[in-house]
Formats: structure tokens, sequence, C-alpha cells
């Protein structure tokens, strides 16, 4: 592996073309606008820092697709600052929509400035996202930016419409199989898809590969919410309850739920009978994984685990970033540290 | 004047592109998301049709200023159902964020779905507007369509800006006159440039051009602004009181009111002491009148009007298109009918 691909290289380039794309704003004319959303990305603020950063997994992704189809990374970096800002602007809204008061263990955005700043602040950083996703015009070509914007646009469609089906499912008793994975196609995969396929459209390579490219990132996203969903039951934090995050106490219906759900069983019907306590969480997590709902999910993860991996093998990425992206993916879906 | 800019034939056009538009969300699949969004535009739903629709003055504004700089006001249409598209994503947005339950004589889409849907449904109404603008590529070329959206972009930024301020004024007690033409600029007119703007780049016009038509475009929002807030104090709907429309009560801080306030007389001294009653209105702006608070803004509006309709005679718009975009601009600073 060449020092070419250290992450962290990757990553401070991120960090400062997400910097640039911050700058758009005019920092020093409204102070306090440009606070709120630097606060988010975890720049400013109490508790600033790498920690609060989240991963960058979505940039990294795309810049390490577009070095392994064969292009520069560099000039992939806008479309690295447009999908972290994409993902940014969907946390602050999430966070109003899911009443949600601490993120990275901090106050969130509505939270600290109320709904109203907190609507505008997210709006603000989905035209960041654009304006930097287009800056590809002249790191790489008029035709490819065009393209990538269509492609991160179609992205952020389903990603409402994810987030409508979610909202959407709050209300509802019965959520079909379907209907959950048409939901975290949106709301998980998509921008994870439009990441891979944004890195193969600026290295220019053929449309097959842009469609290997898709998938990977779209099975990854799959894979990934449904490991998500095993640890939100089964996980240490879930079940010791001692932070509150099993998702049987916050009433989740994830995966494994909605499988125990159609069991018709006891797990069923103690859920039917409404809120789950603390002192419960285990003995129905037992109850859940008794009904099969923990194998069948298990199962759906590792097939999509092995058909992100196929599509991955298929586009055949190159190089130590290839290699990277493949270590990365393995990491995501927990096959290895 | 040919039959070729008859207004229902434009309107007309726009309705179809923006019928497109939505199609993109995939109708028969997410039939109720569509809806909200078909209802807010006053498609469908109860008391759908023309008089809840909006005037689409903006879109009207844009294929009038593509056609008066000598371009195809067809080849306009993308851009044109983009800024419909752009303004209505704010007003749902803006309806949540200033809590108002009704709009055109309906229900705001957050009363009728709630919070959570309603900031979705803005969501995709702003991306569909970048979808949208993007079709440019095809109806003009690649090269216009990067330099529209990213003229859009800029304008979408602005919008927030202006959003930022106008929440922040709610909470402070002293706002300078300099600081309320900075949200106005955003709020309103920063659109307004943009849609005059986008015509003339879709015109492929002279760089000159493109900027008288922007300047057009930005004074016209100003002055309709200051226009709008005159009637929002004596205008007859205002002074009456039946409808409960004055920004007296609603405690506006509109551009009458900052100048009455500056003046530290007997309004500022009634204003500062709290809520304005029903009663107190005639009085009240009686008031603010005899402090001169009408003649500033009225001076205001018609200095701006002036610099706009030089703005538009240094674009020097031609044929019917040209004499309808001088027509529309006079009927909106009611300068005539």
């Amino acid at each position: 592996m060449t020092n070419e691909f250290d992450t962290q290289i990757l990553i401070d380039s991120i960090e400062n073309e997400l910097h640039r794309s911050l700058n758009d704003l005019g920092e020093a004319e409204l102070r306090q606008y440009y606070f709120m959303l630097a606060y988010h990305l975890g720049w400013e603020g109490e508790g600033a820092g790498a920690e609060t950063r989240g991963k960058r997994i979505r940039p990294l992704l795309l810049l390490l697709s577009c070095a392994a189809a064969g292009g520069q990374w560099q000039e992939a970096l806008p479309a690295a600052a447009a999908v972290e800002l994409i993902h940014n602007f969907s946390l602050i809204h999430d966070d109003i929509q899911d009443n949600s008061p601490i993120r990275r263990g901090r106050e969130t955005v509505w939270k600290r400035w109320g709904v109203a700043q907190a609507i505008n602040a997210g709006d603000a950083m989905f035209t960041l996202a654009h304006m930097s996703l287009l800056r590809l015009d002249s790191t790489s070509s008029p035709g490819i930016a065009i393209q990538a914007a269509k492609t991160l646009h179609q992205a952020c469609l389903k990603l409402t419409k994810g987030q409508y089906l979610d909202l959407e499912f709050e209300t509802q008793e019965q959520i079909s199989l379907e209907a959950y994975w048409e939901m975290v196609g949106g709301k998980t995969a998509a921008l994870l898809a439009a990441c891979t396929e944004l890195g193969a459209i600026v290295a220019n390579t053929s449309q097959s590969r842009h469609e290997h490219y898709r998938d990977f990132g779209f099975k990854l996203g799959l894979a990934f919410q449904a490991q998500d969903d095993i640890l939100g039951i089964w996980g240490d934090a879930a079940l010791t309850g001692k932070s509150n995050e099993s998702d049987l106490i916050a009433r989740k219906k994830s995966l494994p739920v909605l499988y125990g759900l159609q069991q018709q069983g006891a797990f069923a019907k103690r859920w039917n009978q409404g809120p789950v306590d603390l002192s419960e969480v285990e003995f129905l997590a037992k109850q859940l994984e008794t009904e099969n709902a923990r194998r069948y999910t298990e199962e759906f993860a590792n097939r999509l685990t092995d058909e992100a991996l196929q599509s991955l093998f298929a586009a055949n990425p190159s190089g130590a970033a290839g290699e990277m992206l493949d270590k990365l993916a393995k990491k995501l879906l927990r096959r290895e540290l």
C-alpha cells in the first residue's frame, strides 16, 4: 500500500474541502449562522473534535471508489464534501423529526437553536452540498459535473422517500418486509450507492463498472443496516440497558422486530401490549431470538454482505485504493475489525 | 403583441413542466407522498384550483426575461419550474417556522400532516427543483445548465441567510434598517433576481445584460417588499382589522415599524409596551404615519421601483415579451392596475 492512500490524508483533504464549502456562507458576515453548521459538523462549540465529527465514511468510500476505478481522488473532492454535507443535512432534519435531543454526545441543532433555525440550517447545508458538487466542473469536466449532480439528486429524492416511509411506519401497525427494505433502501443505502457510483463517475469508467460500484454501495448499505438492527437488540449496549440503547425500548420497527411480529408468537403478544421496560429487555431479546428473528436477520445480513463483496469484485477495483475499499467494507460489515 | 406571449400559454406550459417535475417522484408508487406536494401546489385535495396555486409570478418573470433577452422561452421551462418549486419549498418550511396554519385559504402541509412529514415534503420539493433545473442540459446546453444551477444555488443560499435573519429578528429588540434590507434581499429579492437572471442566462446574452436583468429582478423584489410592508399597515384589510391582517397585530418588524421605532416617539412607546389590540390598529397606524414612517417607506418603494425600471430599460428587452415584462413589473409595483 502506498502512502498516497493513508486514510488520514484522505480525511484531512475531506475536512479541507468541507471547510471550503462552508466558506461559501460568508463566515465573517453572519457568524452565528456559520456557527450552527460548524457546530453540527463537530468543528466548533463545546465538545468539538474528531469524536463528534462522525467517521466521514461516505466521502471516504467515494474517494476510494474513485481511485480504485482508476481516477484521481483529488478530482473527486467536491463530490466527497457534497455527500458528507447531504448526510449531515439529513441528520439535522432527522433529529427534529425524531425529536432527538442528543447526537454524538452533544445537543442537537434544534435543541440548541430551536426547530425553526434548525430547519433552516439543514436547508443551508443542503444548498452547500449542491454547490460543492458542481465544483466538479473545474476539477473534472462540465459533463461529469452534470452526470454527478443528477446521480446525487436521485439519491436525495430516495432519501426523502425513505424518510417518508419511516415516518409513516410510526403510525402503522403492520409493515411488510418489502416496505421495510424500501425504506432502508432510501434512508441508508441510496446515499452509499451514490457515494461509490460518484467515485466511478469522476474516474470516468465504463457504464457497467458504474453499475457494479453502485450495487456495491447499495448492498453495503442494506447489509450495514441489518447489522445495525441486530446490534440494536442483541448488542452489548442494548442488552445491558444502561444507556437506553435498545431498539425494543425505542419501539423501533427494525427488521428483527418486524420478523418477530409476523410470527404472531409470545414476542408479538408482548410488543402489542405497549411500551417495553428496561427490566424486560434481556428476556424479550431472548424471546425474539427463540422465534428465529436473529437468525433471519443474520442470514439476511450475511447474504447482502456476500452480494456487496461480489459487486465490489465485479467492479474490479485496482491498486492500494482497491484493497482499502475491500478492507473498509469488511470493517463496516464487521467481518473483520 | 403576438399570440405567442399570451400569458395563459405561458402559465399552462409552466404547469405542465411542474407536473413533469413531480412525476420524478413516481406517483403510483407512493400516492400519499406525491399527494402532499400536489396538495401544496394547489392541484389536489379540498380547495384545489387556480386560486390556491399562487400566481406563478417567478416562472413567468423568468420566461418573459428569456424571451425579452432574445431567447426561446420554451428552452427555459426547466428553470421556470425550478424557481417555482424553490419558492414553494421555502413556503412549506416557512409555514412550519412561522407556525402558520393557513395558506391561500387552506390548511398548511405541517398542519395537515405534521411537522416531520412537512419538513420532508419541503426537502423533496427542494430536490425536485434542482432536478428540474438540470434538464436545461437537454433543452439548452450543459454549459448553460451548470451556469444556471450555480445561479440558483446562490439564490437558495441567500434565501436561507434571509430566513436566518428573519428568525433572529423575532428575538431582537433593535434592528437596523441595513439588517432589514439584508434580510429582505435574501428572503424576497434574491429569488426574483435569480428568475430574471436565469432568463437571460438561457437566452445566452452578454454578461452585462445578465447583470441588468438580475438588478431588475433584485430591485423589483425590494420595491415589492416595501409596497407589501405599506399594505400590511395602511392597506384596507389591515386597517379594517376584520381579517387580522395588520402587521401591527402580528408584531411584524416591517420597514415602517423599524422606522417608527427609530423615531423613539409615541409609536415606539406604545409598541414597546406589548401586543397591539384590534381596536388600536387604526389609531396606531395613524400615529406611525404622523411620524413619517409611511412617507419614508413610500419614498423607498418609489426609488426602488424607479431603479428597477431603469435596470429593465438598460437590459433593453425586446418585442412583445419585453412589453409584457414592463407591464408585469408595473402591475407588481402597483404603478398601474
